[in-house]
């Protein structure tokens, strides 16, 4: 099947999300989203009725989705799948990235809630539902490869409380190592979860 | 000593730490600095000669040397410390707070980073500071309390990334169970790099 070109409105919720990540939610205007998007003037009201608030709500959840999407595909290539090796994929991902485009992006999930969990808390349930888009799949990929049940959600959020962590300290010290610190530290560990099966 | 009064001036990058760690950089303006630090109108010219540049610079500063001040103090505080029981009082000082407070602030370097990182580098030496401040306590603890010096400064990386990325999580679900799983399931970990000491 053809890959199909995004929509207009496709464009802005990505675009929304790419400009999140570079310089948070409170400095992305809506015209920026439409320049950067190369979208129609009206197609905001039209696409976007509730404006930026809607934007932002969708961007982020698009990347929540994105980004648990990517789990089963990781895990689907990978010849003898372990959590730590899971983990390091997800890692591995922010490494090639800062290594091709240096270090200007962030996480949207972590840019939205620095800037809008307190001040704007209708914002919540799209991160929150962005969050567990995310997660989910991280939680069935680890019960897969044996992790407890009772232990998985734990270990799945403390496998992403470290990547947006390292992706901030990264961005600090412009520099991969916190990044390589989080797999050479934390990927062993994940792998002692992982219950012997006879 | 008694201890002082803090000045307007202290006051002020006090403010701007705390109005950071709820709105992000981008929306506190100077005007509700002085507003918040109940300082006279013109102490912003006289005190910060950069304005908001400076003031951010001092804020991410100041509280970076508040994190790494206390890390020494509850070491000694700790009747057997090890480096997980470190990290779960780290980790319990943002539990408490959010216990008392809710969840209205994260972490100001983060706060920082998200939005200015990539469109402000003026501020990155600043932030590379605050977290140098933060992390070298850090590592002289762990270093310590026995884990090797090669290893003691990326375990110290791992310990700030889990628990800055485990305050975005608690804040995006407004539940303290992110702050909770990375103790629970980091902390022993982070027992296992004591060396065994003869």
């Amino acid at each position: 099947m053809a890959k199909s070109e995004p929509t207009p409105r496709e464009r802005m919720v990505f675009s929304a999300a790419q400009l999140i990540r570079r310089e948070g939610v409170t400095a992305t205007g809506v015209r920026d989203v439409v320049a950067h998007a190369r979208a129609p003037r009206g197609s905001v009201q039209h696409y976007f009725p509730d404006g930026k608030q809607q934007l932002v709500a969708e961007a982020v959840e698009w990347a929540g989705h994105y980004a648990g999407g990517r789990i089963p595909r990781v895990l689907a290539g990978m010849a003898a799948p372990t959590p730590g090796k899971l983990f390091a994929a997800m890692v591995r991902q922010w490494i090639e990235e800062y290594r091709r485009d240096g270090f200007a992006a962030g996480c949207p999930l972590a840019a939205t809630t620095v800037d809008w969990v307190e001040g704007n808390p209708a914002i919540r349930p799209s991160l929150a539902r962005a969050l567990a888009a995310w997660r989910d799949p991280v939680v069935a990929a680890l019960v897969e490869l044996g992790v407890p049940r009772r232990k998985a959600t734990g270990v799945a959020t403390l496998m992403i409380s470290t990547l947006e962590g390292a992706i901030v300290l990264a961005r600090v010290e412009q520099d991969l190592e916190p990044l390589y610190a989080a797999v050479r530290e934390l990927g062993p560990h994940l792998d002692t979860y992982v219950a012997v099966r006879e």
